[in-house]
């Protein structure tokens, strides 16, 4: 294969074909294409663009460069979860116990945060002694039994996205709908999921700003499911403000706690369900979504999704007590609430600088090797469309190094537009996305 | 500057400021720039262009990137041609002795054949012992004395062209108008040129397939001069079939003898006078094009041109006597003609596969540092339009090695394609471009 003669192709708008896929996924894996060469290519991708084929083909082709988890020693489809990162957004912690308690199996690989939007294995970590690094036979072996496990990924798995992931991120190839949804698929199916749910953020905190390519890049993850013969469902949900109220670790675990014991609800929990409930179809156990919701909703009420999440936590060798009282979780020195500059509505927030003010206090990572601070980040006190006067919280920083106060007060009054007229409030569910169709 | 946001810019089809496109070319030059970062970049702008005022800019640093030559001690102003590579296109040959002849000052900095188009160093360096390496010194004082010299470039030109022009070729990005045009006269204004005149070429052997792309071509060289205050001229000359007859070095240097001698004219001679009038009027010493082109002819029947390269060879360290009998120049030990496989009328010729046959012979260069045979390559027998025999010659081979005139036959017999009915035959020049518009 002459690489150059695969560029010039899809410069001109051309197909790949399936053995051209194949050679440039090996080859990104392998490093034997250079990268100005995959660079190229991938710009032209974002140019042109791919079919559904094409999609599908390096999906699987960058699957298959890497090892594959087996999961067949577990019993019952294991369904998967993936969101595209949003700010607030501690859904796993919500959905995974409250599946498992409805008979899901959920056999987890997660991540870590980056820049704005925080990770599952982070959130853990600031559980007591909660570990992440399961050896493969344990993982399995504790989704067998408790139905449910989260850890972080010790195997090489796709190591052509891997490759393609750090070149887009260096040559502003970041924004296109196939290589966001060949790489996420490729990374869920190398995972093991049999059946995957699909949370695409849209809105001012998501990698995808518009409505309508939000529901693209859902449609297009939802295909690769459909040709790869795996059940993928989607929904479109807004990031116009922080999902929860919480942001921050050891603050998210306890929102999520709170949910799970019945004290705390709000979107955060309504999307929560939501995904739930899809898990249970597409795990064969809910024969609708609403079924499925029902179920979630049982498990919730009767507290068997917070003694999942204990289970799970413990069998990681975590403290379960924070599951009974939050504060055995780490907790901040200073709360610093961030005062209404003036009487007003709340009109926008911009997740994103919301999601690095929380960083910037140490809840998250700017670097790959940056420490987080487990205890920091902030509490929202506002939802869009509320009304609030001079002086009224919109947040609490929750900190532990004061001196960051100011500057963080200064980035949230930012963040948070407030205006004189009631605006309207953004739906929080968009859509949802299957092999049917697009309801809105 | 961050890159990933220069390319995102362009990609969006946004214009990059000056320092932008300053430190894209140092970055360039200097290796600053990763080259994937660079591809990425070059492929966004295949995609959405540059406009004039950012094609200038890029001429310009790129041309800064290196050193420029200093012709100030040569008085008038230095002329220069560009031809943006044929095939039996040995114009140089034919109009840098007859321009000089009649006062232009040509300082010629020339390259080497690669691929299917031949190079003017190449040819002259079968003149026995030409040379065409001289020092910067020798090569003023040549100009200053005769009024012109063609040697190969020495110094560091544009090492930011070098570096994007390297990177193009293997990322399919050759074929954009602004990166094409920024890196001929970047390298044209580097050699020190006042004035320049362009030959763009169009057709089957051509870098520009289409017309139009063509005259684009031409129109954004034209407007890098205007806005750089050289005067640039350009003319879109057909490359639909071997301009001259000949084909391979010592027998283009054979053609361009005979033409100034007066035994030969054709195409080849035609386009000559029009390239070199106008090197007169952008010297500013013909009124117009009809004055240069009876200014040339003027030399041309009076033998000034024959007696100004026999100077300028022997300036050069050759053996003059060429000009007087071709017989001193090396000649191929076979001679094997192509003979029509059938009647017809010579209805197309793919002109770069006959280029490529002449480098199979010998006659050019692969790879960077193929050596290559001065005295092979082939003689066209037939134009376009014309009728023949099956069994006529189509075309003379000249061979030192026997064993490859099998295959070249069958290759020209491929190249040249007979039709029974006459085909219409396609313009030699087929628009002139100045700053005042274009004229077809």
């Amino acid at each position: 294969m002459n690489m150059v003669d695969v560029i010039l192709k899809k410069k001109a708008g051309q197909s790949l074909t399936a053995e051209e896929i194949r050679a440039v996924a090996r080859g990104a894996a392998d490093g034997s294409i250079p990268d100005y060469q995959l660079a190229a290519l991938l710009m032209a991708i974002c140019f042109q663009g791919m079919d559904a084929r094409e999609t599908t083909d390096l999906t699987m082709e960058m699957m298959h460069t890497g090892s594959v988890v087996d999961l067949s020693a577990i019993e019952g489809a294991c369904v998967d979860k993936h969101s595209t990162g949003g700010v607030g957004d501690t859904t796993t912690l919500v959905l995974v116990p409250l599946a498992a308690a409805c008979g899901a199996k959920v056999a987890k690989l997660s991540g870590r945060g980056l820049g704005h939007t925080g990770g599952t294995l982070d959130k853990l970590e600031s559980i007591p002694g909660c570990c992440v690094n399961l050896s493969q036979e344990a993982f399995v072996e504790q989704v067998r039994r408790i139905g449910c496990a989260v850890i972080g990924q010790t195997q090489d798995l796709c190591p052509a996205d891997k490759a393609l992931y750090a070149l887009r991120d260096v040559t502003g190839t970041v924004d296109s709908v196939p290589l966001i949804a060949s790489s996420v698929v490729s990374k869920k199916l190398a995972s093991g999921a049999g059946a995957i749910v699909l949370d695409v953020k849209t809105g001012s905190g998501a990698l995808m700003h518009t409505l309508e390519a939000s529901i693209e890049l859902a449609q297009a993850m939802v295909n690769i499911g459909a040709q790869a013969g795996k059940p993928i469902l989607a929904l479109v949900t807004g990031m116009d403000q922080p999902l929860g109220t919480h942001v921050g670790n050891a603050l998210e675990v306890k929102e999520a706690i709170d949910i799970l014991a019945g004290r705390a609800g709000g979107d955060l929990l309504t999307v929560s369900l939501e995904l739930g409930s899809r898990m249970l179809v597409a795990a064969g156990i809910a024969e609708n979504v609403q079924d499925g919701k029902a179920r979630m909703t049982q498990a919730l009420r009767s507290g068997a999704g917070l003694a999942k999440l204990r289970e799970m936590i413990e069998a990681q060798g975590g403290d379960g007590r924070v599951c009974e009282e939050t504060a055995y979780l780490p907790h901040a020195a200073y709360r610093i609430d961030v005062p209404a500059p003036r009487e007003g509505y709340v009109a926008r927030m911009d997740t994103t600088k919301i999601g690095n003010c929380a960083q910037m206090l140490g809840a998250g990572r700017r670097n790959k090797n940056d420490v987080i601070d487990p205890a920091v980040g902030l509490v929202m006190r506002v939802r869009l469309g509320d009304a609030v006067h001079a002086g009224d919280a919109l947040a609490t920083l929750y900190l532990n190094r004061r001196e960051l106060a100011q500057d963080a007060i200064a980035r949230m009054q930012e963040a948070i537009v407030l205006k004189e007229e009631k605006p309207e409030v953004p739906p929080l569910i968009y859509a949802s996305v299957s092999p049917e169709g697009v309801r809105r």
